[in-house]
């Protein structure tokens, strides 16, 4: 006990002298968290030698001497796989890294010398860079804070689009049968909530990513609790509210209910409050390409799970987040990831496009005054950028190997600078082609911009 | 969170008169419980016809009228999985059902007619049995509360005997070269704890019952979280106590026994805390002719294990465990299942080997005055008693269908009635056949003592 006082004064006093940073890496599922949190650990491990950081300003300066994985804080909290991630990179044929299913942690220590020399400041000196990697579904879950259940299952009903409505079909068969003054069965209960938890992998198989509640898609330990077993109920109306909450403690209306406010309290609070609200710096990337590829429907879905998910970063003083917790996120940046997926004259594009998704957080972000800074990059290059001669024309493309082994050159396309019409969506498909990793080689994992995400994030601690 | 209270109060009160009753069923790896489980829901819920229950007085006097299921208390526990387990069971053809992975709960209402009516007692009334499953292996772990890391780490040592070692063997190879002042190289830790894990894993497929840490065999969501990341250093002496303990923190020795501390503290504990200590009555379900048919060492360990998980039963005012929790449990039972693998005339050897087995922790509950039983069952019965005659002879035999497929008529051998000797294992080998279950007719599961069992831990609550 005394110890542990003693480790987190000594933490408290490192964070103090702007020697301690607490760095979090989100985003949806294939977004590219892990290939993203792999790069950078790679990228700072051969900082000093053969790592390609230019627009990192301590290592143009050639003050930045490497980087050491030291044990992580919090016991409890998974380890990021950073050597299994490494190891699938540098199998014959490389693989990308199998994807995180939590939240997981690493540490490092930096070593580097500071700017200016000074009297009484040493010749070397370290940062200790805590890296966290979590679901960006999770942060799906802060708007239902807001809510209490009536006003969700109402939400739940009021956004689904066509597509979304046919993956629920068989649960809106089943739970259209059940009034909110029947007497539970729970088994029926647990029936209709697969149904539901069901709908909701589908879509997000599919493709779609604003799915409510988020642990419903990765229950782990929870499997088969009652928490995870409630859904939406239809036909619920605002005026009904006060016979609602009447209803005895057996029927279906307020058990639901009871299990969403549980589902609130141990599910979504404890992950604000122990972890969210202690990260510094946080980078949420985007799988823009992604979502161009697969149509109107999901690419709305994506702005919509966008907008929500930037909320928990929205600390203007009246915002849900900061009267529920006291934040400290003071830097952020969002990264359309898979840059290297589409020619580097694109890039341009992609970060407009990635500015048009999120304008209206942005706009929230520039109100409270939170640096935020938009970028594309690609973690581990795939691919390599061509020029090709068509009749006396210059064309630029790409030179890749497909996930099936295939070598391709090709153009994959231009990337609208702003969000598609529907006009846009009828005239022109979107066809981006997935590739696999190249050949790791010695030194640090290729990469587009890596560099200017890390100048961003932690530059400024390296001074 | 008013509504909270108002149910606790309730709940409170319904346990003051006696209607409330909250039974935990317990066991290593394969002692069966699941199907111990399945077939007491089932039995009660067939209670008021087909079941066949009449060593339980309330079914024999014809005053038991039902159980149902309703909602459970605890919602982040999850529920124990009837209908799964009822479904694999009615399979063509049947299966056992999955085993259970952690914790789990389920509430039925139990409906009967009290033994005595009087004036102002109702004709009919309730008891709510609250039932809990959970792996033996946590009970495995309370002992770990008793030391500290460099005793732990020699107990580790000590114990195991040339197969366990054999098993070991890698992780032997690996922490041999690591001394206790070493400084930490985190990724090397990862990997000798692997290698000790992979060592448990391989230990309790190979029938071994004694392992610590339990938590390491069934990870969960701590997967690759340094607090299931230590391991037992070898060559380590008491005498060295004072020189370990000032070791510095970035010490391999300082890092483990930290890890060990914290998994004393945020999973071993916690299980007791938070779910243990509620028990009211409890049963320990053993597979007595699975070890004997694995041979002496075996054997052995199968005793060593279940002495260590007695002692959360010994409530001696000196004990481990009532110094550290406040139990509860007022009546136990211990069950040697799969009693319908053997012939009848060997049920009485069987619960005489059981108790052999545990003549220590018997003797200490004895003391303790703790009520408790020792019995032997088949919670769903798998084979029919058959007599065989040969040269004017009658030999009992079984008849029942192999995993494989395979209808036998067989005679299983003997059970010894007292702890076998060295000379006992060279002199007869015992192979008991696995039998699949009989196919489910409509009414209750076939069993052997359900009854009994059944009898012994709620009997008295349903007069």
């Amino acid at each position: 006990m005394a110890q542990d006082l003693t480790r987190d004064l000594m933490d408290l006093i490192e964070r103090g002298r702007d020697r301690q940073l607490r760095l979090a890496v989100t985003g949806l599922s294939r977004a590219g968290k892990t290939a993203f949190l792999t790069s950078l650990v790679d990228q700072l491990r051969h900082s000093g030698l053969e790592a390609r950081l230019d627009l990192l300003s301590a290592a143009r300066e050639a003050r930045l001497l490497g980087a050491q994985r030291v044990a992580q804080q919090d016991l409890g909290v998974p380890r990021f796989p950073f050597d299994q991630a490494r190891a699938a990179l540098e199998e014959t044929p490389p693989r990308w890294p199998e994807p995180t299913r939590g939240i997981s942690e690493l540490r490092l220590k930096i070593r580097y010398r500071p700017a200016r020399q000074a009297w009484l400041r040493p010749e070397t000196t370290e940062l200790t860079l805590d890296l966290f990697d979590y679901p960006g579904e999770w942060l799906l879950d802060l708007p239902l804070l807001e809510h209490d259940y009536l006003s969700w299952s109402q939400a739940q009903f009021a956004d689904a689009g066509p597509a979304r409505r046919s993956m629920l079909a068989s649960f809106y068969a089943e739970v259209e049968e059940l009034t909110p003054d029947a007497e539970i069965d729970e088994a029926r209960l647990a029936a209709i909530s697969e149904h539901y938890a069901e709908g909701l992998r589908a879509a997000r198989e599919a493709g779609f990513s604003d799915l409510q509640p988020g642990r419903f898609l990765l229950p782990g330990e929870l499997q088969g609790a009652p928490v995870l077993q409630f859904f939406p109920l239809p036909g619920l109306a605002e005026q009904d509210a006060e016979t609602l909450d009447k209803l005895p403690e057996a029927s279906v209306y307020a058990q639901l209910a009871k299990r969403f406010a549980y589902y609130q309290s141990h599910i979504v609070r404890p992950f604000y409050r122990e972890h969210f609200r202690r990260f510094d710096r946080q980078i949420v990337l985007v799988d823009v390409l992604g979502a161009l590829n697969a149509g109107p429907e999901r690419f709305e879905d994506l702005s919509r799970a966008l907008t929500r998910l930037m909320q928990s970063f929205n600390y203007g003083q009246r915002s849900l987040f900061s009267r529920l917790f006291t934040p400290r996120i003071d830097r952020l940046a969002i990264a359309a990831t898979k840059a290297d997926h589409v020619t580097p004259e694109q890039h341009q594009h992609l970060v407009a496009l990635l500015e048009a998704l999120l304008a209206e957080p942005l706009k929230n972000l520039k109100y409270a005054n939170i640096p935020v800074k938009a970028l594309s990059l690609a973690s581990i290059r795939a691919t390599e950028a061509r020029e090709v001669s068509h009749q006396g024309h210059s064309t630029p493309a790409l030179k890749g190997t497909t996930l099936d082994g295939e070598s391709l050159l090709t153009f994959p396309g231009e990337v609208p600078s702003r969000l598609p019409t529907a006009d846009f969506w009828t005239r022109q498909g979107f066809d981006f082609i997935a590739f696999r990793p190249q050949q790791a080689a010695p030194g640090a994992l290729p990469h587009i911009r890596m560099d200017a995400a890390l100048e961003w994030l932690i530059g400024d601690k390296l001074t």
